[in-house]
């Protein structure tokens, strides 16, 4: 790949505004212990400025500013500001490093939304660069709506905030309206003016593509979300930013390695779910499902990857469905301990494919059954379930369970914080000992389990939904995923933990036949 | 905005993939039914050509195919088809348009995964390509990891299938390793060669700005698939390029208006969600919260807007939560018909941050709740949940309610899917007139409402998960959301929609009440 020259520079700074722009999200809010730890990764990333918040937006606001204002990151931490003195007042009150000044730069945003004129806005930006200034604050004044402002009217402004003692200026693309080309006009014009930086949405698509047209027009600074969380079609994603400077030219910014744990951070405080098909960040980043992509990856890792999974923080994921070929099967059933010839091996790989057609993610449960059932092979149940029954809506959500456990049947009960929870607790409970006469007739109590992780699909649609819930159990070292499916939720937790475990104890109980076979064999 | 040629044609032609290295993305699998569904949504949106699906998979996908082949649509529909005789065989068997013969282009494809040589792939390709249009079918030849081939290998074989007869090459970034330059560099020299087209995947974040760089190179198609759906980070996105090539260039590709449809319909079939922030599709794509965009937003639509929603078939939506502004809420209060004076509201807006603050979505409901509090408004529950129970797990799910409807009490049960179904269950049937002593006391009897939609979000993490249940209610004209959050899926169900419910009867007896004073006052 060429590694053409991009910027003068050797490095190009990154401005962080999940915080603020990326919370101005609809439906998301958060805490200032949720700041204060997303504030921290991006620190721990070396992510150079951090804007923390809106200070003027509410007293919970300026709490949690304050708060990452008090760590003592390395980071610059900043508020955003609108263009009034109240608000540069407000973020002062929170101790911050500086401000993201804020003002309108479109005739339109001047007149209609501000009631203001040009002059008057001018007039405003350097008195308040001045007194931010004044009180040793950082400043970046942003021209809102600048990809559609009058250009010379955009050079007056920005350059008079410069003029006032402004450390830089932003070229902001408030709706995501610009393309490539108008950037590229606006930005080489700024940047002869002093230090700019770019301020890009995404609605159009083009949020990274105007990144790389105005950083090769002279800015040196990058303001992006993670996740590209934001209003809208979303900021352009810091992640992308990052792997894509250093990938293609060999521009330093932050630590890699560090990206996917801080998009994890930020998921799960904002509650927007990891994207399936996102660079860095999606859940199936680094997947591979097809036939040609996985044979592919298994004989040289980059053959399907643009850089290695590691780069980001993350692992290489193979998956089966209708595209599944024999080397990915393969793969799949070494990791369960599992031999088969090639001709069963064709069998199953035509079975995975069927199951697949039908619609359905194949599991290690379902890759499993199948290949039993090629090699003709009984399958003992070690773990079945024979009853349940649930309860719920009132104040103690209680189950109980049946289970035929080898030989052995046994009935328990429990409470939860909801049926499901409940449910699980009386299997836990099933197994830890508790059988139908009340005795230990085999002697196997005890068998516990890791639920490692439950899953459920986001239920949309009426009431009577199928649900799919895919499961993640372990028992020391060995793993395995399954799902099972139903209108009734409690019902397909409860079958979907049973038969993962079953499939557990069935490849423990393997692994201990073929040892004793193995020493015999020596 | 500036309306720079991008390209000295008028059109462009777009390849939607959707159906092919779409459906290559991990979990995802379409039926012969959900394929022809999609195909005709694209073909009606005016969509060149379709790609329908890899004919070489597996039977069922053969079959998927010949349906969307035998749909007389105006696109052009080809099946995948890889550098081997079979392939075309299969996609002949299938009755398709046209092929997309992929050869391996980079010396890792050519020697490492098909242990193939230079030359034997010309050869190849030239044998096939012939082969191919010999039996009538249009071909277009794709270099597989193109971008990161021998350009002049790449040239030659690309020129040796369009010698052969082949009617377009294809530049293929097939990981996503392309920066804007290489693909520049790349494409020009292929453009020269004959028609070229354009397949770009977002690994980088440069999917779109690669399609820029390659139309701008003199490529005239270009290869996307819905919401980008594909493998690892996905392709890029089709509705993206539509309306970025139409609002920046003034290039017609397809029928602009029937976008969102188009998502939504792929959405459905490929169970991949409609992602909060992504241009056009996104759920947030034309949402607005913060105080300062609702604002403008409410003065002038194209104020936060790049575009009006309605270009691309959808609506505007303002959403209340921390960054709430007077603006909005007092729109939001007007949609449910509550009038409050500048103090209320004041007032209003400030608990709504507050909540906002605390992390929490403020639905209708919420806003409602608020709003009486601040008014010292009594409120009186039409309906109330005084007590629920369900039990689910076994065959027959059942849950019981004890209503109080006004003065009255009413219980009734009911059956479902599942717990919550059987709850919804429940209230119709308590609603629709069983009350305590199985008399209709009040005359009230006929309550009925319409679930409009029932929403929980992704569950994740232990079976312990809190849960937050949306649900849209409606009567009539008159509409409400309601959340409810609790860890038990069914008490969170039934509670969200029985407060939904009386929001609605408490709605429409204000109204009733307002009209014979409003007639008195006359």
């Amino acid at each position: 790949m060429t590694q053409t020259p991009l910027t003068t520079l050797d490095e190009v700074q990154l401005l962080d505004t999940t915080l603020r722009d990326g919370e101005q999200m609809p439906g998301v809010s958060l805490s200032p212990e949720e700041k204060v730890d997303i504030a921290r990764e991006l620190d721990a990333a070396g992510v150079h400025l951090v804007e923390a918040g809106s200070a003027c937006t509410s007293e919970g606001e300026r709490e949690a500013i304050r708060r990452v204002a008090a760590e003592g990151l390395d980071a610059t931490v900043t508020s955003f500001a609108r263009g009034v003195k109240a608000d540069v007042d407000h973020a002062l009150d929170c101790g911050v490093d500086g401000v993201n000044l804020v003002v309108p730069a479109s005739d339109k945003h001047v007149e209609t939304k501000v009631g203001s004129s040009r002059d008057e806005v001018v007039e405003t930006t350097v008195e308040l660069v001045e007194y931010a200034t004044d009180h040793g604050l950082w400043v970046e004044v942003l021209g809102e709506d600048g990809s559609r402002a009058d250009l010379d009217y955009l050079e007056r402004l920005l350059g008079a905030g410069l003029d006032a003692g402004a450390d830089r200026i932003c070229y902001c693309d408030t709706v995501g309206a610009a393309d490539p080309e108008r950037t590229a006009e606006v930005v080489s014009r700024l940047a002869d003016l002093g230090p700019t930086s770019l301020h890009t949405h995404d609605d159009l698509g083009f949020g990274m593509a105007n990144v790389h047209a105005g950083l090769r027009a002279g800015a040196d600074t990058v303001h992006g979300t993670v996740m590209g969380v934001g209003e809208r079609a979303g900021n352009v994603a810091l992640e992308e930013i990052a792997i894509a400077l250093d990938r293609s030219y060999d521009v330093d910014t932050v630590e890699l390695a560090r990206l996917y744990r801080l998009c994890r951070t930020v998921s799960e405080a904002t509650g927007v779910a990891l994207p399936p098909n996102k660079a860095v960040c999606g859940t199936n980043a680094f997947a591979h499902e097809s036939g040609i992509h996985t044979d592919g990856t298994l004989k040289d890792g980059t053959m399907y990857e643009p850089y290695p999974p590691e780069t980001v923080g993350r692992e290489r994921r193979l998956v089966l469905g209708k595209h599944a070929g024999r080397a990915g099967v393969k793969a799949a059933l070494a990791e369960q301990d599992v031999a088969v010839d090639d001709d069963e091996l064709s069998e199953v790989v035509s079975r995975v494919k069927e199951l697949g057609d039908r619609g359905k993610r194949v599991t290690d449960a379902d890759l499993l059954a199948i290949t039993e059932d090629v090699q003709g092979r009984e399958r003992d149940r070690h773990v079945e379930l024979v009853d349940l029954s649930a309860t719920s809506g009132g104040n103690l959500p209680t189950a109980s369970v049946r289970l035929r456990v080898g030989d052995d049947e046994r009935v328990a009960s429990g409470t939860g914080a909801g049926p499901v929870d409940a449910g699980l607790e009386a299997v836990r409970t099933a197994l830890a000992g508790g059988n139908a006469d009340g005795a230990d007739a085999d002697g196997s109590a005890g068998v516990s389990f890791d639920l490692d992780s439950y899953h459920v699909d986001a239920i949309t649609g009426g009431t009577d939904a199928v649900v799919t819930v895919e499961v993640d159990l372990s028992r020391g070292d060995r793993s395995v995923s399954v799902s099972a499916t139903d209108a009734d939720i409690t019902r397909a937790s409860v079958v979907a933990m049973v038969d993962g475990l079953d499939r557990l104890l069935a490849a423990e109980a393997d692994a201990a036949g073929a040892e004793p076979s193995a020493v015999a064999d020596d």
